[in-house]
């Protein structure tokens, strides 16, 4: 699970319904955790799939998030998503104004 | 999955990774779900968990946020969550600023 980190920054949400996986799609999910991990403004990211899956990933500014958007790989992945991988998705690009955090005292 | 709106609108990330849970939880997720959509301010939410818990709901307007976070039901949900469900949880508010959608067609 993400940290807190210092307001503002920037989140991308992908919410997503699969079509058809393959080998190569749960090889690209872990290649473009590790891409995104390179850039200094890459913050962190979460994922969960019940069904539907919601991936959020957080960054320090909306240059970054730009400069990413257009990483080879994950412009092989933006496209083998739309030709295979998935049946729906929306990208939101975000703004992150307030944040408090709940950690249980052990 | 929710449908696109127009931006700018807001949304609530709640992250979560659970405690202990019981039945009155799922009963709650459901009250809360109920309660929510009786808010004209509330445009939609989704849902996952794969151990960690993301779920994002959506808003026309911060004021509508607010308000329901006063609500008496969220409120005694929120007091439980603290008490037993929860072992961490970060909330974030934030603002939709761009997005955009794909949908395969058939």
């Amino acid at each position: 699970m993400t940290a807190k980190y210092e307001v503002p920054y920037y989140g991308v949400i992908f919410t997503s319904l699969l079509s058809e996986t393959d080998e190569e799609y749960a090889h690209y999910n872990q290649i473009l955790e590790d891409e995104a991990k390179k850039y200094p403004g890459f913050l962190g990211m979460d994922s969960a799939r019940t069904g539907l899956g919601i991936s959020v990933s957080y960054w320090k500014d909306t240059a970054t998030i730009q400069a990413w958007k257009k990483h080879t790989d994950h412009i092989y992945a933006q496209q083998k998503g739309i030709d295979k991988w998935y049946e729906r998705y929306i990208v939101r690009i975000v703004r992150i104004e307030r944040e408090y955090e709940f950690i249980r005292k052990s």
